[in-house]
C-alpha cells in the first residue's frame, strides 16, 4: 500500500444527496446521488455518493431525500435589531426612525447586543444562512457571538459624523482588531451609517483608510427615492455621485438598498475602481411604501453582483434569507413588468455567488465546490408543501421555506443538525433579553442616537 | 346535586394558550392564559384557564406558549393543482394557460385530481389552514378527500361555454349533490369559469340557478387589467359590468382576483344585490408581473369583504395562506404608497372574518367564540424567528411562518397535532402521483382544454 492511499478520516462526508452545483459559465445545475467530502473546513470533493462507500469521516450524514446548498448569505442586516422585532409597526421611514428606532438605540447595553445577536444567529443558523454582513453598535460582542457559534461574518462598527472623529476611528479599530478572527471566519469592514449622516470630508477619509489599510467599505446609499431627490436638492449630487467624489467608490464597497439608485448613477457604479455590490432586502421596501425597489436588472447589466439581504428585523421583521430570495424574484418581475427575468436559476445565482461576492467572499464561499469552505446547508424537500418536483430550482425558491433547512455547516462544522441548534442555547437568550425589554424600549427620556431627515 | 351541574365531557378542550378575539367592533385582541371549550364540533366556551381545570374531555390540549387562532382561509385556490407545481415557471400568463396548464389539464384523470387534493390537503393542514374554496374539475373526488381529511370547504364544477350547456348542469349537479355533505363542512357553489371562457347566456342561466336553489357562485373575474381592457374593446364593457348585466351580482358571489376592477367597477359592486366578496391571491399576480393588485382598499371602502387566497399551486407555487396574509400586508402598502395602511391587525381581519365571509361562511367560523365551529389551529411563538413578541398582531403577520403551525382543528378533531398529520398518508400520495406524473405532464397530444386570449 503506497502512503497515498492511506487516507487520514475526512472531517465530515455528506451522502446521498442532490447536491446544487455551478458550471463554467456559472450556470445553476443539480448533482443527483451526490456525496460531499469536507477536510479541515474545506470542500474536498464533490462525487458520487458510490465513490464514498467505506470511507471513514469524524462526522457522516446521511442526507437521502436531502438538497445540499451553499449556505445562504445575509448581506445586509443589522442583527441586534431582532430585539425590537415588531416593535414600530405600520410607519413611515421618518416615524419608524425618530420615533422608535433611534430612540430605543440611546438605550442599547452591550449586553442588549450580545443578547440579540445571539438571538439573529439561532434565527439565521436555523434558515440556513450560514453568513450575515452586519452593520451596528457595540460590535465586539457580535464579534464574540460570531465566534461562539460558528457562524461566518462581515463585520462593521457603525458611525455617524455626529459622533465626531472618534466614530469613524472606532470603526478602524473594530475592523483592525477583528479582521481574520474566529479561526478566519471573520471579515470587516469600514462601516460609516450612511451618506445623509456622514458628511463628505468623514466618507473621504473612510475612504482613505480603506484603502491605506484594505478594508471594504459597507454602508447605506440612496436607500429610497427621497433620500436622492433630497440630497440632489441639497447638495446638487446623488448618494451614488457623494460615493464617488469622496471616493469610496474606488474602494470595495457594499451598498445596502439602492433603491434610489437613478440612471446617471449607472456609469459611475460601472466605472468604480473598487469592487462595487448592492444588498437589497426587499421587503422592508413593500413595508415602508418606498416607491422603488433596487434595479436589480440595471445592476446586473453593469455586471455588479447584487446579494440578498433582510435589512435587520425592526423593518423586515425576520432574518429570513429564503423569504429574501423569493421576494427578489417576485417583486424584479412585478417592478420591471416581465415575467421571464429573475428565473428561478437568476434568483439562485443571487443568492449563491453573487451574495458572496457581496461580502467579499466570492473566492471562497457561495458554491459547493473543491477547495471552497464548507457553508453547506441541507434542505429537506419531503414535505407536501414542495411535492411533486417538475424543477428543482423553482422548487427551492418558490416552494421551499427556511424552516425546510434541516442542517447547517459553516467551516465544516454542524451548528444545527436535524432543526437542532448545536450551538445557541435560545430559551436562555429569550428569558434575559425578555427581562431587559423594558429598559431597552423605554422612550420616556426623549433621548435618540440621531435624527433622520435623509 | 342538580342535573344542570352534571357535564357530559367535553369533546375538547385547550388550555393554556393566548386566543385570538374579535371585540364587538371586529377589531383583534388577545385573551392571554386562556381556554377554548368545544362540544360538538362548537366552541361552547372561550374562558380563563383556571376554570377548566379539572374537568374532563375526550381530547386535552396544553397549549402553553402557543396562540390559538382561527383556522385560515384559502379563499380561491385549484388544489388539485399541486400536482403541477412548479411546471411552468418564468412565463408570461397566456403561455402559462395555452403552452402549459391546459395542455396538460387535458390529461387528467379522476385518480391525479384525487391525489392532487389529498397532496394539498396534507399540505393546508400543515399550514393552518383549515378551510378551502376549490375551483376546479372532477370535484367529486375532491368532495371524497374533503370527507375524508377533516376539512371545510366550498366547492364548485369549473365549466367553460365550450363544454357547451352540459358543463353548466353538471357543476349544477354537483353542488346540489354535495351541498351540505361531510356532515356539513362542505358547503357547494356554481362555478363557471370567467367571463372570458363563459359567454353572458351561460352567466345569466347560471345566475338564475343560483338563485332558484340558493347557491353562491365562484368564478375569476377581472383577473387582470389586460382581461378588463380586453372587454372593453371587445364588448364595451368591464368583466364586472358583464357579473352586473347577467345577474351574476345578484347572487351571492366569490370573485377570483380582481385586478381589473376599475373605479366604475365600483358602485356596481357596491349595489349589487347579492352577498359580494373577492378574494386576493397577490404572489402569482408579481409572478406573472401584472401590472395592478386587488384593489382592497377600494373595496373595503364600499364594504366589500375581501378574503385570503394562494390560487393554485402551479402558480403560487404553494398553497400557504400565512404567506398570502404577509404579502397581502406588504403589496398592499406598497400600491397605496400608504405604510400606514393594511396594518397587522387589519391583515388578521381579512384572515379571519373577512375570508369567512368570502367563502360564505361568515356566521359559522372566522372566530374563536362561543356558537362558531371549532376551527382552531395553534401556533408557536418559541423559535428565534418570533422572539421576543411585542406586539403580537406584527408577529403573527409579519414573523411567523406557516410551519409555525403546531395543531390544526376542524369541526372540533385534530387533524395535525403537534406536526403530525392524522387523516393523510403523504407519503403514499407523492409515491402514486409520481409515477403519474409522466402521463400527466405529457404536451406531445397537442390538445388543450381551453384557449387563453382573455
Amino acid at each position: 500500500m503506497t502512503p497515498s492511499a492511506v487516507e487520514s478520516p475526512a472531517g465530515l462526508i455528506i451522502t446521498g444527496c442532490t447536491v446544487l452545483t455551478h458550471d463554467d459559465q456559472e450556470g445553476i445545475g443539480f448533482a443527483q446521488d451526490a456525496a460531499i467530502v469536507v477536510r479541515d473546513g474545506v470542500v474536498a470533493e464533490v462525487t458520487g455518493a458510490e465513490a464514498v462507500a467505506g470511507r471513514a469521516a469524524d462526522e457522516w450524514i446521511d442526507a437521502r431525500g436531502q438538497v445540499a446548498l451553499p449556505g445562504l448569505i445575509n448581506c445586509h442586516t443589522h442583527a441586534p435589531m431582532v430585539a425590537l422585532r415588531g416593535l414600530a409597526e405600520d410607519l413611515p421611514t421618518d416615524e419608524w426612525f425618530n420615533d422608535v428606532v433611534w430612540p430605543v438605540e440611546s438605550n442599547l447595553t452591550e449586553r442588549d447586543v450580545e443578547l440579540g445577536a445571539r438571538l439573529a444567529c439561532a434565527e439565521m443558523i436555523r434558515g440556513g444562512v450560514t453568513c450575515f454582513a452586519d452593520h451596528y453598535f457595540a460590535m465586539d460582542t457580535v464579534a464574540a457571538v460570531v465566534a461562539e457559534c460558528g457562524m461566518r461574518a462581515l463585520l462593521g462598527e457603525a458611525y455617524f459624523s455626529s459622533q465626531g472623529p472618534r466614530g469613524r476611528e472606532r470603526s478602524l479599530e473594530f475592523a483592525l482588531r477583528h479582521r481574520g478572527s474566529a479561526d478566519g471566519r471573520v471579515t470587516t469592514a469600514l462601516a460609516p451609517h450612511a451618506p445623509y449622516t456622514v458628511d463628505d470630508a468623514d466618507l473621504a477619509a473612510t475612504a482613505e483608510l480603506a484603502r491605506a489599510h484594505g478594508l471594504p467599505v459597507h454602508l447605506h446609499a440612496a436607500e429610497n427615492r427621497d433620500q436622492t431627490e433630497t440630497s440632489l436638492a441639497r447638495h446638487g449630487v446623488t448618494p451614488i455621485e457623494v460615493l464617488h467624489r469622496t471616493g469610496v467608490l474606488d474602494t470595495d464597497v457594499l451598498i445596502a438598498h439602492g433603491t434610489g439608485i437613478v440612471e446617471s448613477d449607472l456609469p459611475l457604479l460601472e466605472r468604480a475602481d473598487g469592487r462595487t455590490a448592492v444588498a437589497t432586502a426587499p421587503r422592508g421596501y413593500l413595508k415602508f411604501a418606498w416607491p422603488t425597489t433596487t434595479p436589480v436588472r440595471a445592476l446586473r447589466g453593469i455586471g455588479v453582483p447584487v446579494g440578498l439581504a433582510t435589512d435587520g428585523a425592526a423593518s423586515n421583521n425576520s432574518l429570513d434569507v429564503w423569504e429574501a430570495m423569493a421576494l427578489t424574484s417576485l417583486i424584479q418581475k412585478s417592478t420591471e413588468d416581465d415575467p421571464r427575468w429573475l428565473t428561478c436559476r437568476q434568483a439562485l445565482h443571487h443568492a449563491t455567488l453573487q451574495s458572496a461576492r457581496a461580502v467579499g467572499l466570492g473566492e471562497s464561499v457561495g458554491s459547493v465546490a473543491p477547495g471552497r469552505r464548507a457553508d453547506i446547508v441541507l434542505v429537506d424537500l419531503t414535505g407536501p408543501h414542495t411535492q411533486p418536483v417538475h424543477d428543482l430550482a423553482a422548487t427551492l425558491v418558490h416552494s421551499a421555506r427556511s424552516a425546510d433547512v434541516r442542517t447547517t455547516v459553516v467551516d465544516g462544522r454542524i451548528l444545527m443538525r436535524d432543526r437542532e441548534l448545536l450551538t445557541i442555547d435560545v430559551p436562555a437568550v429569550v428569558r434575559e433579553l425578555g427581562e431587559r425589554l423594558p429598559a431597552l424600549v423605554d422612550r420616556s427620556h426623549g433621548r435618540r442616537i440621531q435624527q433622520y431627515d435623509t
